[in-house]
Parts: C-alpha cells; structure tokens; sequence
C-alpha cells in the first residue's frame, strides 16, 4: 500500500474541528468521504493533531494508505474537485511507509490573530478575536518573552486533558503588529490542549493591565490551570506548519 | 436637523451590494433600518457611491439627517448594537450640514485582493479572486504604471453604466506583492462603474501574458470596453477610503 501525505487549508467556521464524531460536520470526516469518492476505499485519515471547532489551518498535514493507482500529486486536484468550498488540499505528496502524520511531528507553527479595536470588525470577525480595549503591546512582548523554552506547561492546559508529559520547548513567540491587529506567531515542539489560545488569553490579560508581565513566570511555575489567563477565541487561532 | 456621518466596514458576501433594492437584503437598508430602530425615524441614508454584490468595504462613508438627540459618537455604538455581524459603524461624527458623502467626495481608495496559487484557498474564497496560472509581476507592475494619470477611462466603465463625463484621474496604482498574495491599492478622484475590476481584469491578463504592456495606452485611447480585459471578480473588491 501507499502511504499518502496531504498538506490542508481549512476555514474552520462551519466544522466542529478536525476529529470526527458521530453526527456532526468534521474536517476529517469530509477528507476521508472526498478520499472515498476518488479511490472507493474507506481509509482513515491520520491528522498532525486535532484542531477545535471554529480553529483554522492552513497547514495542517495528514496521511491515509491506498491501494489506488492515482499518482500522488493528482490526488491534490482529484481530492479538491469533490470537497467542500472551504477545505482544499494544497500538495499531496508520496511518503515512506513509516511517515505518520501525529507521530513523526517534531514541531508545529500556529498564529493568532488578535483585532484590536473598539468596534467590532465584519471582516474579521470569523479569522481573529476582537479584543476592545487598550493592550499595551510592549507588555506583551516582555511577557512574551517568559515562554520561550522548555518548561512544564501544565498551567496552560486545558483542564479536560489528560495528558501526563506537559513539557514542552516553545522555540519563539513572535509579535507581529499591523495597525489594529496583533499577529502572534509560535513555534514549538508540540502543544498542550488549548496551549496557544490560553498563551495567547494570558499575554492579552497583560497587555490590558489585569495581570503582570513578572507574573507570567509564577504562573508557568504554578502548574495550575486556574493561575494562568482565559483560552482566547478558537476563531483567532491557524495551524500554519507541522514541521518532520 | 442634524447632519451624521458614518464610517461603514462591511462582508459584502451576503448582500446584494449596498444600494437599496425591493426585495433584497442591501447594507444601505441594513443600516437604515438600523436607524430606524434606534432614533424611531425613516433617514435616507446617503453613500458615497455604490459597491456590486460580493464587493467589501473597509472604510464606506454615508451621512443622514436626524432630529434625534443622541450624542454624535453615541450612534457607533447604539447601531453596532442592532446591526447584523457583517456590518459595523467604525466612526459616528456630527458634520456641517452642507456635508453630502456622495456629492462631497474628493477622491476613493480601493484595494484588490489576487490570490495567485495552483490550489484555492478557503480562507480566502470570499475575500479574493483566485488566479491558478502564473503571473508576472514585473509586467503587471509595469503595466499599472499606465494608468496613473487623467485619462478618459471609458474603456474601463461597465457598458451597463451611462454615465457622461469618463474622465478620471488615477493618483496611484500600487501592486505590493505577499507570498500567494499580490495586493493592488488604487487611488483616485473617483471611479466609473466597474472601473477598478476591469483595471484589474487588464493587468491579469497582462500578466499572464495574453496582453501586451503596450497595448495599455492604446486600451485606454480605444474608449473601447471590449478592447480592455475582463472584469475581475467581486470578491476581491475593498473600498478603503473616502476622501473628502
């Protein structure tokens, strides 16, 4: 069999994220009937990692094995021409058997796009989270910088995990400004459950004065959930890369 | 009577663009009766020119005339407040009563989205115009310095349009190029009907070498719709500034 390997933009607004449930509209579920319409077979499709619903990629990698004969570039264009309007597959590539999406990952690059505003913004408002009062963006670069590195991050763990091993390395947390909206670009070796978004809530409780930047390596120390700040939005957040 | 002007942004992808239609859902009526419902009088509400089905605008400008007593910068807040999520006041301010947004108008700022890439994009699917060949950016970047100028553009007017007096001056024609993305921003002392998509359909076409740079200048001596290149689409459209 060959082992396939897809690179996926998605507009998570109308999924309930990446991982299939019963009843319900998932990315995943969409690829693997797409990945049935070309090939007739029933794969399942092995993801980097979930995303939650209303979270965005534009590349999120994922692999399936298939007897078919469609060479591995066509699936690209096959694959589109049968999924929805707001998931496309961007490269399709063969890969060694051995290739697993989830576990062969060394790292993923998330941004979270932050408007900042006093009124809300219709463009905007399904691709970041709207944040309307003042952040003081030097704030949030000094905190920024606490996270970079290697660390227990189990304070910046959504409460429903379960995952016993929380260290993880955040190579850089970059903040990028562009008028009214503040890019955080992060780039790591894996991520907790809702690790960005509650990254991204706490540095947005800097930025506005709730909380402050010294505070930032207390809370990392304090492995506790309820020390650290809010999960920002889902609708801010974009997987941008899986790293191999 | 008091005379209110409005900075408007809005996601044209649910409308039939902004002037009012019987049976049709338009941002002009959104607003209105957003108007309506806040200071209980029916305002005709004044644009500084139409946008086409699909087209967005970042920075609309529209005035009417009230006797209701709400403070001036009140009224942002009070029509965020009932307006759907795909319209937002970003600026409410008292202007002197000869102010007419239409009438008054001393020049517009658009900008054109171009998704340049062989996949489409579905964070981009409404808010671009996906071109999947390959474009040269040199020859567009020379081309669109033709147009900077006064010209009679009547090449470049939707031959749906009667409009009498063709000629416009265009002030600059930027292209600035960003990964996948290639972002035209036009300005101008205005603009015909259609005007800044068919400016956009010429230089894609330009670019992907099915015109000529030099066939721009005589494009534009021919005062011939059929000579110039096709519409670009609405999606991509971004009306930014009104000047006055």
């Amino acid at each position: 069999m060959r082992n396939i390997k897809l690179i996926i933009e998605y507009d998570g607004t109308r999924y309930f994220g990446w991982q299939k449930q019963p009843e319900l509209r998932t990315i995943q579920e969409e690829i693997e009937n797409a990945i049935k319409k070309i090939t007739k077979e029933d794969v399942k499709l092995i993801g980097s990692g979930r995303t939650d619903r209303g979270v965005h990629a534009r590349g999120q990698v994922a692999n399936f094995h298939t007897n078919s004969r469609i060479p591995a570039d066509k699936f690209k264009f096959a694959l589109n021409s049968v999924l929805p309007f707001d998931i496309s597959i961007k490269e399709s590539t063969q890969v060694d058997e051995s290739f697993h999406a989830r576990y062969s990952a060394k790292g993923k690059q998330y941004r979270y796009l932050v408007y900042n505003s006093k009124t809300r913004s219709p463009l905007l408002r399904d691709y970041s989270y709207h944040v309307p009062y003042t952040l003081d963006l030097y704030k949030i670069r000094e905190g920024a910088k606490f996270f970079i590195g290697t660390y227990d991050f189990r304070a910046f763990m959504s409460s429903k995990s379960c995952v016993e091993d929380t260290i993880r390395t955040i190579y850089n947390l970059e903040i990028i400004e562009n008028g009214d909206l503040i890019e955080l670009k992060v780039k790591g070796n894996g991520f907790l459950y809702n690790m960005v978004r509650i990254i991204v809530g706490t540095l947005i409780e800097v930025g506005c004065g709730k909380k402050k930047i010294q505070d930032i390596p207390k809370i990392i120390e304090s492995k506790d959930r309820n020390e650290a700040g809010h999960t920002a939005q889902p609708q801010g957040l974009y997987l941008d890369k899986v790293f191999y």
